[in-house]
């Protein structure tokens, strides 16, 4: 797999082999990639932070799994719709860049999720 | 941008020039990436499967906005753990592809939800 | 089971029978309740609205399964944190019934989702 | 407000004046469900577990509004399903009591999570 255009193809002809574009309305496939996301949190809801940047073998192989979830909705949703994710991805960093300058945040005091 | 891994080169270097990596514990950035993936089903929640295959621009905007969010922390969380993002969807496709061979899926009249 | 505050009461026990507290911190419990929500997403996410309003009886059950595990979190949050749930859903209720003037709401072209 | 029938009938009545009926499908409100759940978890992601159970007051005004929010929506979808929440949450102490018996689960090695 080189990149994300080939992921989005390869999924697209996954589930078009299988007759499964019918279940694939982008409300659907928001609520599958919010499940998804959730599969990852269960893995990491009763450890502690420092337990979580430790994980073992096993459960280090489950989230690996779970974020490959969350990729293939994320990817199929974003081709439902046509958006390039790496574009808005840019964007977003462009964004949050002029949003948040790193000299002023840096020295800042406020709590991180004030921003 | 050209491909994931520079992405994730490019929030590496966003978070530490800003002093944010002692927020992203693995278990912090798993919680961020869930409660962007319901900002995307916010976007959707209220309008029919139909309304949700052809969206306003405005509406389809903010929803490119809101999957860039889940991507931002998916490299993030990917990239904190060592994951290989391609690696992971390719592994699972091959997978999927065993589990659900697309001739017998095709004509099974169970619903899609119990595979 | 006559009311939350007994339920509440229940859960406090259960948990402390266990020596489970350890594990409820505020953050923890937080991420549970969105977890059981999702299972509750999940039971949906590929029906369609009209089969979601006419569920067949293993799923109506499995439902109402996940519905009390969100309401098991509900409470157990809102007890660590001296919460009185009936109270602030009396005071939203409040704060709703001036922000959306029934009258003013229901002639209004405008769609639901921009409230 | 006295309990939880109570609060199920003006939530039934404050959406039947604002003509809001029509949007709310069991399907829908499980989204509007995880989605307020999700804005609860918003308000916990960058906090330490310690600091989340030391809330200022400001921040547990709105962890209290959030929660009724999910309350809010979770009795509205078993209302619409005839669900009884405490019945039900009553039913799944039950079970959890039969599966995890206190005395072997207090002085079990095993992480909690693997329950």
């Amino acid at each position: 797999m080189r990149d994300l255009p080939e992921l989005a193809a390869r999924v697209r002809e996954f589930v078009a082999e299988r007759d499964w574009d019918r279940f694939h309305s982008p409300k659907n496939l928001a609520m599958a990639l919010s499940v998804e996301a959730s599969e990852v949190v269960e893995l990491f809801q009763w450890l502690t932070e420092e337990e979580s940047a430790a994980l073992d073998d096993d459960r280090h192989r489950r989230v690996a799994e779970e974020l490959a979830d969350v990729l293939w909705f994320l990817v199929r949703l974003s081709d439902r719709l046509d958006i390039d994710l790496l574009e808005a991805a840019e964007r977003k960093l462009a964004a949050n860049a002029a949003k948040y300058p790193a000299d002023r945040v840096r020295g800042d005091a406020r709590k991180y999720d004030e921003y």
